[in-house]
């Protein structure tokens, strides 16, 4: 197996959700799926209190390389209206995945095509549900634990757990013990995976 | 021509100095070389005050990724010691490249070396001399120089270009009105070059 850690609120995210699988594959290997708050872990661990995109030079070269990535993979691109908040597609996530966990992968990337490609801000629950339903899940189930406090508790682990894991960036995979953070490291991913590592 | 922006304080600047002119040769392009101090562009611009290797989890991971790069890459390792002010030997590049152009990219490429291969901390003036003979420098004229204020006016005007290109991180390449951040972005710089763009 390999683990993919990610937050909804990056297209780097979404670039990585779209080949993760096939990647791991062809590897023969499975992928375990990891919901985490990344504006948590940068508020609370790297002192970062801005988003990366509302910085004077780094954010007009993340917006850039964004579209130029997606062109790269051959991915459609489109992002949802900001401010945004991946609070709650990933405490809906992770309800999935404890109670309902053939249907968690599709609903994440439903929420990643949703929110990166298809121009939409899937905050409120209605629009999760559809995204759930699409999914395959069971909505009534979900639309019932939305309203509770679980979800909150799951991703606040899932968080805790992946800080713990020695992660602090989106997207970020774990191979072997080992860490590569960003989608533009898959490559080098593929590479570890090949030749077992260097 | 291509344009390769660097500060000699990051070990990943050293991975793109040892492959950026054989890459840029394969395409029939040349490179100019630009120094830069990243840390004032950080401070200044990127509301970072911190060393990124200071950060908690960052830290760790790049202290683990910079020697599973330089593995994959083939290229020796070994960093000297920490504190590190990379400002006197951009002063001094730059003031090569103005006046000694001949000698400035080897003498980069020699700094880069000592502080990241050969476990040196080559900040005063006399370790930065020795660098520039073995580059073939004019070592009387930039020991004249460096008690002066030339270099320091270069390596500030070099940061503020720096800037007003977009530049915010080390090592930065550009090709053809494109950025791209990071020692491991060199693939994605050779496709540009080889396709002409995506």
């Amino acid at each position: 197996m390999i683990d993919f850690w990610f937050d909804f609120i990056s297209p780097y995210g979404y670039f990585a959700a779209e080949q993760i699988e096939a990647l791991a594959a062809r590897h023969g290997r499975g992928v375990r799926w990891h919901a985490f708050h990344m504006v948590a872990v940068m508020r609370e661990h790297l002192d970062q209190q801005q988003a990366l995109v509302a910085l004077p030079l780094k954010g007009p070269y993340i917006r850039h390389d964004v579209r130029r990535s997606a062109r790269l993979l051959g991915l459609p691109y489109a992002p949802g209206p900001a401010p945004f908040s991946s609070v709650p597609a990933a405490r809906a996530f992770c309800w999935l995945q404890r109670h309902q966990p053939a249907a968690a992968v599709s609903f994440a990337r439903a929420v990643f095509r949703a929110r990166h490609a298809q121009a939409q801000a899937p905050v409120d629950t209605p629009a999760l549900l559809a995204l759930a339903e699409s999914a395959g899940a069971d909505t009534a189930a979900l639309a019932t634990a939305m309203a509770g406090d679980e979800p909150k508790a799951l991703l606040q682990a899932g968080t805790d757990a992946a800080v713990a894991a020695g992660v602090w960036g989106t997207p970020t995979v774990g191979v072997d013990g080992e860490l590569f953070w960003g989608a533009d490291r898959l490559p080098q991913v593929e590479q570890w995976l090949a030749r077992g590592g260097w």
